[in-house]
């Protein structure tokens, strides 16, 4: 592989190609070579210095949850340099340390003016790398709209802390925004995975009083403690709901967070949640033709329990909001990385670990040399 | 019935007992004879001026919605005349005309301290009529904390409109409340019996642009034309969702109010709704276990579609503000009343009305004495 | 005057310059020639068909409200016929019949990611016309981002509204929303001129019930109840707050918007607002060092008596959603046109007319042939 | 003194009267015998644990702020022991130990239906401690509705916690809520006293990234640190506008909280927020006629920059919301008590520190016995 990559590098000062790690068809994945991105006018060319791989990955190629796409480079979140800007591009320039937001919208659209530039055209399509066009698994990538959609990496934030904002730590703050959570709620979080621990943080960022974490894997309890749940719920020892109402003398909580869970989950969700509660999900469901909801505990539909979810916001402006959380010491998301690798070609080994993902994972980094 | 009644009148005088119509458990009704209810401090006793059967007291009888309720006195929608106040009544007395909405919440809850006073103690527990005591098919009912619960009837309001607010128009109403209608939205309205045409009320009253309504028969299509509905899509000709697809030119539409439907409905109306936009329910969902979400329309979780669904506000305040729509002709409920009975012996006609449904119906009323 | 414009199109014929009517410094106005304005790769070129003067028009000139802009054309109310257009542009073609909003921002700018496009890089600077850049009056106007910025006109409604659209229905509409109306509310309008008006429209179509108009001239009186005021309060009567503390009983407003007034206003509006009201503001305050707010009406601070005022959105989204109104019937902004224009000579004295403001005037229109 | 107060212990032994540090009149305070409080059905009477004078306090004796009030009671804050409850009250009993919150509104008001308690029937009728009627500077005082105002002190939190729930840490933390911060905003806190430090633990609680403290004393600009302020800005060194617009490159701040300030203050407040901002005050404008709005900065009336005050809210549901927020360790607030006095005579020095201000004062709470 290194071998490969090395000759490719030649190639690329050639000017034309490059290598990536791509998703081949469903359940195949290798790499391949393709033309370097050009910048439009208002776009950037950026090389990683730093990339992580993310369970929709896996969803993405093992699943085939976006389709059965044909070579299309994985990965969406990283630190980078900018290598290349379009002429009308203001405020970055080749040379720039920049965060790469999972998700890069096309802001002049309607779904942006709505307030939803998640979905500016249709649904879904603010998430382009690894979706719609190459990801940042590559030794070159395309950001769309660089003034709008980049972010300069600040003295004092670390790049492995920037690699965990692309995605992340705002999809899990974005499960608490979406929840609504007011001082004091009691919110569970269903899943924590390095998304469902930054929705502890953002639980604890919006102010919750007690936070209820369902998980099983050690590393990942002992993490959510560290982020600020209060207490653990075991799956594996009874079933959830009959957990939370016991340790809540079946009043049930104010707020749930669907960090991960398969499509039967609201069955549990909306029993917990007392009337006017709100389930918040920023679970990507992979299979299921239906996500039921319990129609009894949902009151026959008139408990005022809201259901929601959605894709995490992403740009330029989200990106240094949570810059701002990370410069001014409010999160630590760096505690979420528990292995590194060194080299572009080990964002396959890196991959594979999100796949099979041992006792004492979280997350991954793959520093690129 | 009626020398049934002219009888226990006779009983009445003598302060005892009263007559009413009840459910006697599943599937059947008939008169009854009860104590003359006491006011405690905070009540009030009602006398009926007019009344009106509601869909909901058909699925609390003939579909057990509520469970097996033995003998308990049927009717939420009325306008009445006081005729005993509690020691610490300060705003009504004997004599006074007032509106009943049906829901007459708990005001010292924790419920209502959040928002949701329909919800006090427990889920739903603010709809007392024909639920949790008595109703008001009856000589006499009874009235929790009447400074916070009843208003007065003003000059200048029908007693029809009056007997409308009590359900029809604030859960119509709280149909577009919930939807969060912005100026100018797409909105449609499933279902248009008489919540659903005061669903297109609310949605005009908040601004909607564009509504559609989903029904069929043509008395309830004329009356949601004449209520503010653009257009109509009869759910017989071909599925709905096509036909909403189809004539939005495949863009989907901001608002879907549901009520009126089966437990799949959410099938069409999440599949109709752009990202971003909300689902709001005010229909009773009779059966099923479950009312199923489609996950691919629901985009797997992250497409912003906000499914939420709750019983009516109900109280003084409610049916203050909602006055103030009659008085200042924002809003002309009258127009639902189709069918008019007198005497209350008739209330039993009236709810077998609703139960057949016959083809020019959309609400009766019975005027007691 | 004429014959300069003729003589003048036969310039534009050469393709170099055009005639626009223009401040030319404060207190004076006058004809101009200017370079016919070239379109950007997402512009548009736009001739008038239609437009209107503002009393904004007057403040800009007569008060310098703006400071002493030099032969800058006014004018930002019209609708027009598309001439040229960039590269980029794919939605609108030479030969389209356009509404033009008086607010067109830049919609790739933080403030617009945070719900201001109204004020994207700076305060304000999302309205253009007649402010940063060359209005409409003139044969021709430049159109930033016409894809995001433009409306087309569509089948049934009529130029007359279109041209109301651009800012009298907007604004107007505007003060409502920021009031966040609750259905029921009182509300009261401040001033009644014709975005008073369009608040009245407002206020009904958010579902005020009670709507107390402050006006006197009887033009606007009669124009004011036609548009949904339940009442009048004449200024020149008795001090408006004491009439208002009057009619209510005491019990003052739910919410206030302000349409109209000089810098005092406040004194009144927060007086007779309840606590936890809002006073929305949508006058363009032209003088006075401050705005004073009362402070024990103000509950000396603790009253939740919220104050907000804010520029109207615009932009091509807000014009769709402002002609379904009146494509739906929502609305009828038509009838504040009292005197109409023919010829864009002609826009000198329609001007002059909201300068001078007769007694049965509330807004000219002027047709460019 | 404390022979004044054992020989008034025989009387209290009497069961008639107790003994209470009052204000006398504007300017003077002492001792004063009164009745002790009886219940009402719903209500409690209770006993002091501890409780701390509060700035209002000084305001009220000091300034007349309420008016030439006589004789009564001063306090606000406090933890105590139910003595006595009224026949209908169900979660309490005497002998618990509960937090008293300085707000004890009247729940079954429209002003409560309509989310604001504090301003019940009228204007902030919810402060009824020290204001309304007397306060908990005495051996017993009156608590109204005491299932819907008080809360028990859970085991674990500990008293000094308590008394700061009151009032301190509700009213700084209502000033981040009314602020309606978004995750990542930058935060300014004007006025570093208690309120202040609370309205800093607010912010964090809320998710802003970047906060900046006004204040210049060093004990609060060391507990400001503590509590997460990210930087101070001392008003003595230069104006506090130019040192902000400064330290944000003229950007200016997403939200400013006022905690302490004149009534000029709007004039820096409104001039460092930037459009589409919020300004929330928490703080007790004691003097001037007006607190005047900078017409320019305002954007004369069209910049989005909201201003918004109020009192806190109180009642049960909002200290055991707080309760949480101790009891999980999201907050400290006995980091605020500087100085301890023992004997309920103490409040007399208690409230002089808080009159005199001494540099090492942050807060005082005074044990009973």
């Amino acid at each position: 592989m290194r071998d490969k990559i090395k000759s490719n590098i030649v190639i690329i000062e050639r000017g034309f190609c490059m290598k990536g790690f791509a998703m081949l068809g469903i359940g195949k994945t290798g790499w391949i070579e393709k033309e370097k991105p050009k910048a439009g006018i208002y776009d950037a060319i950026v090389k990683p210095i730093a990339v992580a791989p993310c369970t929709s990955d896996i969803h993405t190629v093992f699943e085939g949850a976006l389709g059965d796409k044909k070579d299309i480079i994985l990965g969406h979140e990283g630190v980078g340099e900018i290598v290349e800007v379009g002429s009308q591009v203001k405020d970055f320039k080749p040379g720039d340390k920049v965060v790469i937001p999972a998700i890069t919208p096309d802001w002049r659209t309607m779904g942006s003016v709505r307030g939803f530039p998640q979905h500016g055209r249709e649904m879904l399509d603010g998430w382009k790398f690894s979706n719609i066009k190459d990801g940042v698994f590559a030794e070159y990538f395309h950001v769309n709209d660089a003034d709008m959609n980049l972010a300069h990496l600040p003295e004092g934030v670390s790049i492995e802390a920037g690699v965990m904002l692309s995605d992340m730590v705002t999809t899990g703050i974005h499960g608490a925004e979406l929840a609504n959570i007011q001082v004091g709620d009691t919110v569970v979080i269903i899943g924590i995975g390095p998304v469902g621990l930054m929705a502890i943080v953002g639980a604890k960022l919006r102010g919750a009083g007690r936070i209820i974490a369902v998980g099983s894997r050690p590393a990942l309890i002992d993490a959510a403690k560290y982020y600020g749940a209060s207490e653990i719920v075991n799956y594996k020892e009874a079933p959830v709901m009959d957990q939370i109402m016991e340790i809540t003398n079946n009043q049930g909580v104010d707020r749930v967070i669907v960090a991960g869970a398969d499509s039967n989950i609201l069955k549990t969700a909306v029993k917990i949640v007392k009337p006017g509660g709100v389930i918040s999900n920023i679970n990507y469901f992979g299979e299921g033709d239906t996500i039921p909801i319990p129609r009894l505990d949902w009151g026959s539909g008139m408990a005022h329990k809201k259901i929601v979810g959605g894709l995490t916001p992403g740009g330029r402006d989200r990106m240094e909001r949570l810059l701002e959380l990370v410069k001014y010491k409010r999160i630590e998301p760096e505690r979420l990385i528990t292995h590194k690798f060194h080299g572009l070609e080990k964002v396959e080994d890196a991959l594979m670990l999100m796949k099979d993902k041992q006792e004492d994972l979280i997350k991954p980094i793959v520093y690129i040399e």
